[in-house]
């Protein structure tokens, strides 16, 4: 029975609730999950309130150890949580004075389920948070050293997914590293918001107790207690901004597998995965299968819907608390465990990935994909950009016709489109000449690209450095 | 070890998978939810295969008897579901092989995984969406019947949150009932595009073996086979569809429970919802939360989230079938119980709605809430609408000024603004006149009311013999 | 000054309206697009209310006059829209009085801004809807032209962007087609919603004045009259209904343009587009870019953006009509306006795609495409699915490895993996064979690709007739 | 005709682009909103080519009087925008050829349309985000003050929108004050990864001129080059981040919007808002409704919107540019108006916020909303928190029964349910008393208030000194 067992709220109410009811509007399925957190907040809070003066040094003690062996019970899987007891603060509660009596409902002095909860949830994402960044540091360390080894490596690169010019690959590698160095960034700049303590907020108001709050954020590493209570129990700002970072993050994932399902594909070949990351047919004996890749791109879509569904859920929502917003765990740990996930099997995959560089060479050779050096040989001969690209147009255009890239024409060929072009173009029209030939910061001639992954290499080391 | 027990497409392969990439690219946690629609298909697909002629007689019983004792293995909670075997199909497919030796491995014979989980999540959403328009029918009946009881029951109309015209209750639930009467035509139409068969589509371009599709689609209850193969195994149009009706009828569903939040707030105080519907606080004794509308309106972001999430997913994907596709079962299993247990929430809840009649009418009263009925009648005295309107806004500001309702003025206080305003004004300001007098289809008045609700009735008896 | 020209409601304001307010709240830069059906609505109401006898008939005549003139005024770009007017409405009325006096103001008898809107903008999306529906069925009648001439032509059909089984160009043409099919559908299933009227719920509860609804919903063209007053003027949900289809359609655009995108790169080379589909680059002479399925690609993304404005917007709104449902016109116009251009330049680009048939063919000859029909040949001799499968395995393994498709391998070498394979498995390697085999509803065989066109013209114009 | 006039990449072509597919594909229409930046960026990139010697002086002064002049053109209005010529870019650079001739095409020497126009974006938010900032100052500011001189003002704080604990309305304003501290905070963060230089990647991969990116990015303001071409051509992150913070500011009003609508309702009746806010009916004149916050409440969803559309546009896509990236600036362009009108808005609205102390006061004596201090009460003499509260309960149920708060019972009345209570009970059950005792930072206790506002002002001037 709900009413004799939720000693919560009981007392005003005339009937019990509804058996449905108190399923649907259960949390504990879920919000167990906070367990660890929420016993560590109850321990810092006991801690506090002993100090100052509103628990007995003995009371604090009792409560710390009840709490302790609960943790080890939830540890051990022999903890039961009960639907009927709401959520996994009543559970942990209510066994907590199941084992120390009276003074475990001391514990809830000065606090109230709306400060719990927004305290549990802070602390779990910063946990979370770390976790994350370890493996975003793993797949940043993976793409600078593949970037590296690969910094001489020639395949074509795109723009609307057409031959445009030829780049190395390192460089190509080195635009995901600085898309995930951006997803590092907004990673820590949430975590210093989230790194805030509601505690002492108590149901909305604050509390009549003489709470003090710069101990327990102390207690607890927060940074300082949040500056307002009825900002405190009810703002979800942080789970919005880790889930936006989450979406930025996938989108560029997303974008990396797009062009690992290409690049595996038999029309492209520039790579190869390892089995391991690829799995094959029930019906077709010959696929392999770029599985990781292609599941990770379709897990943006759930990190969008769970963007979308907290700022939908916290919409027009007046202050303090509403229970609308227990709707915010389930995205939110269901986000938190996909980009944990998707970026472990990237920073597994990517150093494994195994370019076939005669592939790629020869695809970059093929598509006109010097065109714009020629151009640019013609405006340093002193022809007009706008007019030497017309001449090469021209050029293309012929090479279309009779089946010969640029390189395979003769200096009699070439010389009917431009009387400018002399022997040296020649020198030009080669992939290793063009792309050593963009040498400036950003460019992908080799040794930029060495430059670029020993800068990304300081820049990362920096920015572990600002989390701690 | 997955090479070994995998026995689905291992040939190929020269290193087994990954153990967390097995884990992270293994569906079998939540498309175990599949399992009896998995094995509905199979029961078809092997009677098929037995009047074709690819299968003995035998060994279609053989099948059948398998299946079904894997069924009941499964109801009873007995059936191991092992992550390496990836899949509920490759689940089902081997715990067969296990039963029935190697003519477990024939049922495969003609299909492939692909067009498989096409056909059991059909068959999974046929079901779901049944269910689910019953708990609708009822919520619908339940508004009918309560609209039909309070068409007489004066409350304030609202436009912008400010009093606008006096309605009844009864018209305000059956505006109620027209949003959940369009969702009930949308689930309908999604419905009769869902109950298409894809299987025969086998991997993407249908299969060698003389299958007879239209006999496997009579077995299962299927309108007709899909008509081209790649399509079938690609398309998740119904999955989206399904969450474009689920979200507009929890939008709709938020609209309601925004209203029974304010309603049931002090400052409205127009109904009661009983105790079994509301739950209480922790801290403070007094409160009663209207926890289950509050939780419905959270609901919103979590389908309208699912809804982004599969268009997401579906976004330039080249035919035929991506790995991406497995994402699609979660949100849909999650938006198909989040509609359901929303629906069954509403339904038990609307019909115990308690108006609180007087004050209703109280609030009906102020707020200057037939200022429109004293401008139509000074039009119906030859004053054109727009002047009508000035006058009647000049005797508002007046009764703001000295705080009297239009309705408590004198004749003489009245005829400051407009010498053509009589004795027989004060008819038209009263609230049952007002309400009374809004009498066309559409409107407000009692006898329209309770008309509309008979009209109801009957359009949902249609609809619902519609379905069948 | 704002509050002297706007006559619709300033009595009861003791200030005018803020001058960034009037601009900030008002509609006109962008509801001027609802002018014509808003004069159209007017034009009926007008003459609903002479019938009833609320007007004389001289009357009618001189506001259905005045709004002609008005109507001209429009079209030849005279009429001077005004800001502090607010809104179309507003702007047509006031030029109404400007032109025909007195009159003019009676016209807004019986109704209010909240019903004139709604039933503006349903007019206006039936418009929208006819002109959407009328691409649609050039597109759908392009890609079943296209299918049958291409019924026999050869290309690689796949799952996870590898080659899978050859299929033909037809049968993939009509996987797009069955997609556009069941978008036709849904635009008739919203069609059939929106065509309800809701002039005659005034303000929120009706009118006192005697219309008859019927008569104006007759007049305009409508089903029926809405049932519910309150309903009338808050629902919005025709709009996010047509955004859903237009969300899905675009989804299906998308998929259709990744495609083409990726048909025309140089690595898989199986279509060209002509050149007045493409655009070219400022700097590379060389490229060809498939600028208009790339755009159709990214406009998917406005309109998922839209779809989720418009669900927002509606989220938790309480009865009847709130300021916020301004919002809805913009998304809902770019909407039209977008899912008409995406429509149109398929419909004109669609039979302009040449296959490279060659191309197509070698693509399908490799990558083990007949590795299906190789498992199927095996069980056809009496092997096990499951074990055929492992066979197969095997000899791509070996392919692999040989750099040989099965087609070049000798029949010891075939043998070399199963004692069973004989000369005659020589007839099931090739591409036609394979193709030919696919031969039941759905498949894609070449004579079912051609059976699938007919029913396709069929269906289409059952459709179309469905509509009128 | 398109192929005459569009000098950019016309050579390669044989046909002209089709005249629905120009307009269609044109960005023109949209993009010149971008002419002040993309001038400014010229001037910038002729400055440094000159310096680097790839133009001689006198080009460059040729070039960049051109450009001052063709500025004063658009911004007199006298500038011809041309749809065949595409875009901003290219029609400032054929007006440029036009004015000083073979110069004005040596100016695209060493970049592209790619980076052009992703360094025209970058310098258009930089420019727009200052704007934004201003308002935002400006608000916050509004909010402290007011809420400084409301320190006092008691006023109900809800949970659940039933009444809680009794706040001050000077707390209430600060809690909104932490949101969009929050928000500037974010937007901060985003300013400064828009801050980075994409001029010089050239189309992708950089180029073979031997410019000096610093050089530039010093001319213009950014903090440095970005640091990969393949990133800077294709990374929109920053509109996302942008739309992200949009998002969440949104969410923001759209709270605050929400209690505005409700404080202005009849029901509430807790504050006024002057009439330049708000707008009256056109058939209610009674009514004055809140249009402002409605308004901006319904524009979060266009904000949701935009979010989801920039999320989905950048799905998937492969490096580096596609044309898909043209749809990036209408929904960035329309987030940046909205963001500015709707916080201009709201700090011209917030300060002018008139409270009504006697209505809020007596709305917080109602409803129990010292029940928490009772039982605080009681645990300060000696009873459990839970037993207290259950305590607290039998009061709160018996006031129900005979309508009356708890301060308004007798002594004896209140020792039924407890005999430890006494007569200085009564000292906690006063508004003041309860209000006051909350004393700890984040507390509702006025000197907390004020305490707070002075931290809040120290904390925005120490911010707006960081975006310097």
């Amino acid at each position: 029975m709900s009413q004799a067992t939720n000693q919560s709220w009981g007392g005003r109410f005339s009937e019990p609730t509804d058996a449905f009811v108190e399923r649907f509007t259960a949390s504990v399925n879920f919000d167990q999950r906070l367990a660890r957190q929420d016993i560590q907040g109850s321990i810092a809070h006991a801690t506090m309130l002993a100090r100052v003066g509103v628990l007995t040094d003995d009371e604090r003690d009792a409560i710390i150890n009840g709490l302790s062996e609960i943790k080890g019970e939830i540890e051990r899987d022999e903890f039961e949580w009960s639907v009927p007891l709401e959520d996994v603060h009543m559970n942990i509660e209510a066994r907590l004075t199941d084992k120390i009596g009276i003074t475990g409902k001391k514990l809830h002095t000065g606090r109230s389920r709306n400060d719990q909860v927004a305290t549990d949830i802070r602390l779990f994402m910063r946990d979370a948070i770390d976790v994350i960044e370890a493996e975003l540091v793993r797949l940043r360390e993976g793409m600078i050293e593949l970037a590296d080894r690969e910094a001489d490596t020639i395949m074509p690169g795109f723009t609307h997914l057409q031959t445009a010019q030829p780049v190395t690959f390192g460089h190509h590698l080195l635009a995901w590293q600085e898309m995930v160095a951006r997803d590092h960034e907004r990673l820590l700049d949430c975590r210093k918001r989230i790194n805030v303590m509601p505690l002492g907020a108590a149901a909305l108001a604050g509390t009549t107790y003489p709470i003090d709050r710069h101990v327990t954020a102390e207690l607890l590493g927060f940074e300082r207690p949040a500056e307002n209570s009825l900002d405190a129990v009810s703002d979800r700002d942080f789970a919005i901004e880790f889930t936006s970072f989450a979406s930025i993050l996938l989108m560029h994932l997303s974008r990396m597998s797009e062009e690992l399902v290409l690049w595996t594909s038999a029309q492209f070949d520039f790579i190869d995965l390892p089995d391991r990351f690829c799995t094959g047919s029930s019906i077709m004996p010959q696929k392999k299968n770029s599985d990781v890749p292609e599941l990770v791109r379709g897990k943006t879509g759930r990190i969008y819907g769970h963007l979308m569904s907290l700022l939908t859920l916290m919409k027009s929502q007046p202050l303090a608390y509403n229970k609308d917003n227990q709707e915010d765990k389930e995205p939110l740990f269901d986000a938190v465990d996909t980009v944990r996930d998707c970026l472990k099997a990237f920073a597994d995959m990517v150093p494994a990935i195994e370019p076939k560089k005669a592939s790629m060479f020869e695809a970059a050779r093929k598509g006109f994909s010097t065109a714009t050096d020629l151009a640019d040989y013609l405006v340093r001969k002193g022809v007009a950009f706008r007019d030497a690209h017309e001449i090469v147009g021209q050029s293309v255009a012929y090479g279309l016709r009779t089946e010969k890239d640029l390189s395979e024409m003769t200096l009699d060929e070439l010389k009917q489109f431009s009387a400018t072009i002399e022997q040296d173009v020649f020198e030009v029209l080669t992939l290793e000449g063009s792309v050593a030939a963009r040498n400036h910061i950003g460019g992908t001639a080799p040794d930029q690209v060495r430059a670029a992954a020993q800068r990304a290499r300081e820049a990362l080391a920096t920015l572990k450095g600002g989390s701690l």
